[in-house]
């Protein structure tokens, strides 16, 4: 990988800490909604909801908030209180100002690779959430900037390799999604290298391995720096 | 303004029309809440919602929807059925689905700038609506690509003249808002042509008058080729 000029970072869960916040919130919503159904149906239908809203929601914490609304009323066949539905743009906006905590190893990597490498965000979610979580990591000043992006799809990348006026070839992905970093980069002719967060939203999940000269596999973000 | 090299076009209400979607959505949303509150009282409560809620939510539909379910319990403290939470949502999703349809002049504008300059989209909304838009406007192709901006404040426009690379003073901006497209871009050394659109959200609304040697107002997009 001696020739990469630019690497982007994902963010959430490769940066910084993020699925154990949604999980909570969807243990809170459960919660509320247990009269009702049980925690695996509750979460079954909250990741439909999402999924069928993809298309004109996008990702993010205001989508999640919308589709838990929109499962709270299936699940109580429009019987919910002005109170349950407050309930849930509470756990929302709870969720939009968790503290960010920095996965470890994560400033020692940047600060090796500074100066050296074009450095950027890749990200989906939330515009404003993202530049929020940035800006409170403290490590802003590391990246050249933050691109958040509507999906991780080969288009999405491809656009955005035109707006960094970088060749796939000379591209490098971080990230803890096979399915977001990892698969759409090396079929577009970049490099990537995939980190496991301890959990993966069920969204993120693919059920094949991949194989491929431009990919590896590492435990710990420490380790990148040995690989380039 | 002959040192011009790139030029930056606002989207909503100065590519395509948007605010007529918005004033009808509202409409909407008043009649179902007649009973409650004047027109006048519900649209002073939602833009309340929906500026309180910028710092957590930003600009967009989505933030926009969730505003108005929080404007509902509010009217109708909390006595709110699961059927007009749904009312609700389905106005947000209907403003998601929009046909675009591009203000006059823009394409001819367009066609005469391209390959003199490089042409850029920077508009605040949501990520994905934003992207849906330029797609179906069919005038993508004219632009090196779009920037969505979480906020039109002279730090956002900075950040972004730092991504393109691009000095203040080589960078011109077009767009309706006073508030977000001239005042921020002449305050950092920019460039600014005002267009005002028929009608004007509340919240871009300011009080006084700008004069700049850097600004100049015109009527209608086309008169842009004739300043460059």
């Amino acid at each position: 990988m001696k020739h990469i000029k630019t690497i982007a970072f994902d963010a959430d869960d490769t940066l910084w800490h993020n699925e154990p916040y949604f999980d909570e919130a969807q243990e809170r919503f459960c919660k509320l909604f247990q009269d009702f159904a049980s925690s695996q149906e509750i979460l079954g239908s909250i990741l439909n909801h999402q999924v069928k809203n993809l298309p004109l929601y996008g990702f993010g914490i205001k989508a999640f908030t919308l589709s838990m609304i929109e499962t709270a009323l299936q699940l109580t066949q429009h019987n919910i209180s002005g109170k349950g539905i407050e309930q849930i743009i509470t756990i929302g906006k709870d969720l939009l100002q968790k503290p960010v905590e920095l996965l470890p190893n994560v400033e020692k990597v940047l600060e090796e690779l500074q100066g050296k490498y074009k450095l950027v965000v890749a990200t989906k979610g939330d515009l404003k959430d993202q530049h929020r979580k940035l800006h409170e990591s403290g490590i802003g000043a590391y990246f050249h900037h933050i691109e958040v992006l509507s999906d991780k799809a080969e288009l999405d990348y491809e656009k955005m390799l035109g707006r960094l006026e970088c060749k796939a070839s000379d591209f490098l992905m971080i990230g803890n999604s096979l399915k977001s970093d990892v698969l759409p980069i090396i079929n577009i002719g970049g490099y990537a290298i995939h980190i496991p967060y301890r959990t993966t939203w069920e969204y993120e999940k693919i059920d094949f391995e991949i194989k491929h000269e431009n990919f590896k596999a590492i435990d710990n973000i420490g380790e990148v720096i040995a690989l380039l």
